[in-house]
């Protein structure tokens, strides 16, 4: 079996490496066939790898030899990768991709074209590079009705919200610090503002929900507002400021998507994800919750799961009808804030005696918070468990409080 | 495609609730073929249930079927499940099971049966209940040379030392207390000796070697001599002793095999699995490390993952080939204590400051423990990481001084 690269950046390199160094490991777990690497497709200068003879800069060589069973792109972005991928399904070859945006946008007419000629699509690392949560929903827990995850799919904003934690360090330090550390981009916006995050929601939620759900309609909200005030009430009550992802089926049968930052109590798995680190806790009606944790990105281990897929496919020789999920329909998702959430409010008040009383009267069960040095009119709080736009309404409603931080706590 | 369960106990009756009740669910995972449970094999009167009709007690009716193509084992123990599994695989039929002692002392034969008779064997349920971890290391890292692995595969033993850790119980009220909540046998020795974590740890260190590994080859140490002085200290050194299984692959290609009691700084994940879940931290060379964590046993977890793989079996519909490792040979392991490690040490001085001094010119980059209410003679120590045969040695030729517990820090 022939494999082509399509784009040989960071991700891609490493495939190229593990199949180029690997055949003999390839081959043992696909019963003795040999699996190896017949093109790169790349733009760039590639002359001095080893690897360079095999290096072609039209895909129309991949699409058109018929050694060549499974393609992998790692190119990133919408197009030309989608049109590449398309070329390549519709001429009978399997693709595997690492490219999230690819999967979250153009699920449905991918995979279309894989059922109709017969062929694998497959994205495990499109979505906490090495960690195996693709494959585990749609196949560990083929036998459960998934309800469910909550997850940190960006190491990114996790690396920060770290420092601020363990370091008191301030957003914006942190943010410098994982630029120079080649963590974060020169532009963070994708990270920070969590679009990143919102794609690999997406593509996990239309797991949960059976059919496609877009980017945008998850709800989406970044960190950039989170400050020390925040992560020091946080560690007050035992707990850890976290960009989660989540989705949720309510009891109607719709799916609750978002990304936003959450408090999560240290006696949950996800507190402990520290640094660039990725997990995701799936549920299923039977299994109950299952944690999974490892590196999201980065060379090797996000490679690792691409060439997993490739293997795949070699064994597979065929269309695989459960790893799918319907195309995009109206009506599954429900509104912003319409599920339950207990919420960490910190705000200020004019008078806060007087505030304190109107919380105590307008929270039942409500949880007073303290930090050191705060600022006399300053207040914080975490309220019992309600659904969630209410909850923020009645924030909203009271009398000379100006709330400063709204975070939902898991 | 028709279904058997063969022992209809905990795990069997999950699984045949499963197939009973969920078959639109189970149906759409494997491209609309309807997932009918046709047999309930048990000698047990379970003419109350709701599928008495289909209950038998002659394992060769399964057998002699045409209609069964999947064969459920969840009897336990290795016979006759053994001998049923055989005639299942040799009349054509995949075989699913959850019985870690049949896996783990007769895989040779029944993968072989499985080969030959072009069928699948899967057994995801024998290790750490409904958690993925089979299906991870054979299929998920398939692009990785494992090179291996830590875990907690026992619940009713992470239960007692979790109670002594948080509560200060002693072993004996943390067993009674296993026992009543029914986590623990009357007869425990299974679970405190480490024999239900070796059976697993066998069958994980079998796919980390890639060849069968027996479960009398893996040094096994029980939680019995564990006490709440051990649990004072490492919680002193900010970790907790948990009962680790371990396969690490030496420089020389040789694996160590084992299950032992070990200190877990709390900077690891594995440090904060509480209770009666279980968690398993597999490595390999491309993936860096992934950590799966879940309920390790129970009866719809458990069932969650016997089902997945029926579905597997459903789909796949002949004999994965890389589900296998090779049969056992000899030179795969190496002795005890070959490995590396660093060592707690808890013992008695007839003259503390004396023994001090030595133990401080002995082990360099020693670190002293400290307790409340430590009797005068009694130290503590962690050395620095060596050979654990040598650092044992060491430990004996102190001087004047008894060591009491001795136990391996990760």
């Amino acid at each position: 079996m022939k494999i082509a690269v399509m784009g040989c950046g960071t991700v891609g390199s490493g495939a190229v490496d593990i199949l180029e160094q690997k055949g003999e490991l390839l081959s043992s777990v696909c019963s003795g066939e040999e699996v190896t690497l017949k093109y790169v497709l790349d733009i760039r200068d590639l002359s001095a790898r080893p690897y360079a003879a095999k290096v072609i800069k039209d895909v129309d060589i991949i699409v058109n030899d018929p050694e060549v069973g499974v393609v992998v792109e790692t190119m990133g972005g919408t197009e030309p990768a989608f049109t590449f991928c398309m070329k390549c399904l519709n001429a009978g070859k399997s693709v595997v991709t690492s490219n999230k945006e690819l999967v979250a946008n153009k699920s449905d007419e991918l995979f279309e074209a894989a059922r109709r000629n017969n062929v694998s699509f497959l994205f495990e690392a499109s979505v906490c590079g090495g960690i195996p949560v693709i494959r585990t929903m749609f196949s560990a827990l083929s036998a459960n009705r998934l309800t469910g995850f909550d997850g940190i799919v960006n190491g990114t904003t996790n690396f920060i919200l770290t420092k601020m934690s363990r370091e008191k360090m301030s957003f914006e330090t942190a943010l410098k610090l994982a630029q120079e550390l080649g963590y974060a981009e020169r532009d963070p916006a994708a990270d920070v503002e969590g679009i990143d995050a919102c794609r690999k929601t997406a593509i996990m939620a239309s797991i949960i929900s059976g059919s496609h759900i877009l980017p945008e309609e998850v709800h989406t909200e970044g960190i950039t507002k989170i400050t020390l005030e925040d992560t020091a009430y946080a560690n007050a009550a035992d707990a850890e400021i976290k960009l989660i992802c989540r989705a949720e089926r309510m009891e109607d049968g719709r799916i609750h998507a978002s990304v936003a930052p959450a408090l999560i109590g240290r006696n949950e798995m996800l507190a402990h994800v520290s640094g660039v680190n990725n997990a995701v806790t799936v549920r299923g009606d039977s299994i109950g919750e299952v944690f999974l944790y490892g590196p999201g990105a980065g060379r090797e281990a996000t490679a690792s799961a691409v060439i997993g897929d490739v293997l795949e496919c070699v064994r597979l020789k065929r269309n695989e009808d459960h790893y799918y999920w319907q195309p995009h329909k109206e009506g599954v998702l429900c509104e912003k804030g319409e599920n339950d959430a207990a919420l960490y409010v910190r705000g200020y008040a004019k008078d806060p005696a007087r505030a304190m009383t109107e919380i105590r009267e307008t929270f039942e069960g409500v949880r007073l918070l303290a930090r050191d040095n705060a600022p006399e009119n300053e207040l914080a709080f975490i309220t019992a468990k309600a659904k969630e736009k209410e909850l923020r309404e009645a924030v909203g409603d009271i009398r000379d409080f100006a709330a400063a931080s709204v975070i939902r706590v898991l």
